[in-house]
């Protein structure tokens, strides 16, 4: 049991990652406990971007020679730091919904039967597979679990399984394993959301044979707001699928400007359009830290952050109306921590306005605290922690308006 | 007759914009005449962008509040600085290649008929159309000309017209009004690319009655490599069309995360996923520039700096093989000439690799010259048609090697 602010700074004392938080740019600001919305600027990154406007300015045009390589070279390290998976299978690129919708879509015109997801997936993921269900004249089906009993407990044939490893609201990790195996099983492909995974746990997406991915680089991987995202497909599949949406940055030979799309053998199919080059610099210095860092020890400090938090939720709020939604065992949670509390919108803008602690608010009743393992420190988990607990004992939540504002 | 340089320096002498390249970062570099592919930094986006990152390093995921106006403010300030269209009628997102696809998927949606676009439209177009027509089952037509008499002569029912206002290798300019009105004669709705026209010559959007565009934010308005692209739909057709990417940045009250898509009433409804920062405020500096130069002094500006390159052109150029193949009506061009020659790409690289003057080359013989109302002076002109003349009149070119390399 960790209960004190001293047991707390006695771990970020023996924590061997605590020297990352130094490679951050991190001012006065409130305890921040929402990375697992928007990570922090890596310290680097402010002078990489000043470097790729020297190069706009000075170089011009002739700066694509080097910028055309980003999507790739990006998703190289994603793919080896943080997603276990191959150079030449990940791609940084788009968003999260327009990599959805390319790879749903090229999935079911390669495979007959319904799009299966659970009911508590990503908003961006249930409207964008639905859309793409319809289109294709296909059954959508939304199952109550990301878990392979589900999947197998899916009555028609199925053609996709489309899952978040990491649930934005729970923080529970899916068993990427297990129900990739039980989809193979239903003969359908797989695609994975990481977005709340991707620099926070262990992916794993050659291991597990995954077949298709995407994701977000802006939490975890410290991209900035609205960064890239990225796209992962299986070596295997790349000739197989062809992207929906047929770009002249997928086509061979792009610059013989050819008479008809004739996508690239490899993963630059998956390219639309121009690439965004400021959003890849600095998706590439998050990446880099990540892969510095290493994925097993980032994944091991987001499980005791998260226990941490669960240990002072269990004697501190609890006693205070909280319920934990986020699982107990260590394997299936990823590094935030959802609690329930029926006043949950007033104690999140009373954190907010009152005391310095910013962490996140999710429909109807979810607080979320989020930790980024190579910045937050277990003594910022205590002090969100015990602030909470003081402001909801002296009950200055329940002096909040109840009405909404809109706030990522 | 303008044919000294003294001639050039007495017209950027009397240029009501000359002023403005002061407000471009402007560096030791090369006689720039790829604006039309690259535009310059404006001098004020490096501190915008600096403001930004403090902004997300001490704000945070608060910054989202006013972040997420992004698309739609610098959307409306391109809407009626640029592209003579409405608050409300454009936005700010992804790439030209994915707003096509939005735009070309919705429109088959609403409409029956035949996809028509022009053969020398550029490859995104061209692919993406392509694609979206097989999709849908359509006819695919690529016409000699985007012109109203092809749109008339096509045999087929036609659904969706798709044309680039400015031609990216001719540098023609469609009659976009003509075009226009030829589509709906034809019951199909229409689709203008403005790539090489938005900041550049006066879109007209409005007046025209245009339904769909698209456009980049990278060449004419400065907004950096890969900068988001812009759509606009009219007012009237917002209620009745739909994207087919269903992505939460779309959805009506998208933070109660509803269970089902529900898009948004107006313009919203055509975002996808997370909208990238960086590049909106990029753009936002060079709109903004735009608007204040205004677009009719800006056109006028082209029309004045490509009369002057085609008078050189005729004088120095022609007698050593060049032929003309921008059109010689100034109201039916851009900012950018075309030049055939058959050592094209040997011309275009001892411009860049020993003359200092950076055009660029499009397969199979085409040197561009393009200028950029804001920054290009007249004196540039006349030094990069001036050192085009020296270096081939004494057969440098020769010396070049044959094989390609890509370059943008």
């Amino acid at each position: 049991m960790a209960l004190t602010r001293a047991d707390a700074e006695a771990l970020d004392a023996a924590d061997p990652l605590a020297g990352f938080r130094d490679r951050f740019e991190i001012g006065e600001g409130p305890i921040y406990v929402d990375g697992n919305s928007l990570g922090r600027p890596p310290a680097v990154t402010r002078e990489r971007l000043q470097a790729l406007h020297d190069d706009w300015a000075s170089r011009l045009v002739a700066g694509w020679s080097d910028w055309i390589e980003l999507p790739l070279a990006v998703g190289t390290l994603l793919a080896e730091g943080a997603l276990g998976a191959r150079a030449g299978e990940v791609l940084v690129c788009d968003s999260v919904t327009v990599n959805l919708f390319k790879l749903a879509t090229a999935a079911l015109d390669a495979n007959a039967g319904a799009v299966v997801t659970d009911r508590d997936n990503f908003p961006t993921d249930r409207y964008v597979l639905a859309g793409v269900a319809e289109r294709a004249g296909r059954e959508y089906v939304e199952v109550d679990a990301a878990t392979p009993e589900a999947v197998r407990g899916v009555a028609s044939d199925v053609a996709l399984v489309s899952f978040s490893q990491v649930a934005y609201r729970s923080g529970a990790l899916a068993d990427l394993p297990a129900v990739t195996e039980a989809a193979h099983d239903r003969g359908a492909l797989v695609l994975w959301d990481l977005s709340h995974s991707a620099g926070a746990v262990e992916v794993g997406l050659g291991g597990a044979g995954a077949d298709l991915a995407v994701g977000c680089t802006y939490k975890y991987l410290d991209g900035g707001p609205g960064a890239p995202a990225f796209l992962f497909v299986r070596e295997d599949l790349q000739e197989t699928l062809r992207s929906p949406i047929q770009g002249w940055f997928g086509q061979r030979d792009q610059f013989a400007m050819g008479p008809a799309y004739d996508p690239e053998p490899g993963i630059a199919r998956w390219l639309a359009g121009t690439p965004p080059i400021a959003g890849l610099v600095a998706v590439q210095a998050g990446a880099e830290l990540v892969a510095e860092a290493g994925i097993a020890r980032i994944a091991e400090k987001a499980r005791a952050l998260t226990a941490h938090a669960i240990e002072l939720h269990d004697a501190w709020l609890e006693p205070l109306g909280f319920t934990l939604v986020t699982p107990r065992e260590p394997a299936r949670r990823g590094s935030h921590v959802a609690l329930c509390h029926p006043q949950a919108w007033r104690v999140c803008r009373a954190l907010i306005e009152h005391a310095g602690v910013l962490p996140d608010f999710r429909e109807p009743d979810v607080v979320r605290f989020g930790f980024s393992p190579l910045d937050t420190r277990f003594a910022d988990v205590f002090v969100a922690l015990d602030r909470t607990r003081a402001l909801v004992e002296r009950g200055e939540h329940l002096e909040r308006d109840e009405a909404r504002r809109r706030v990522t």
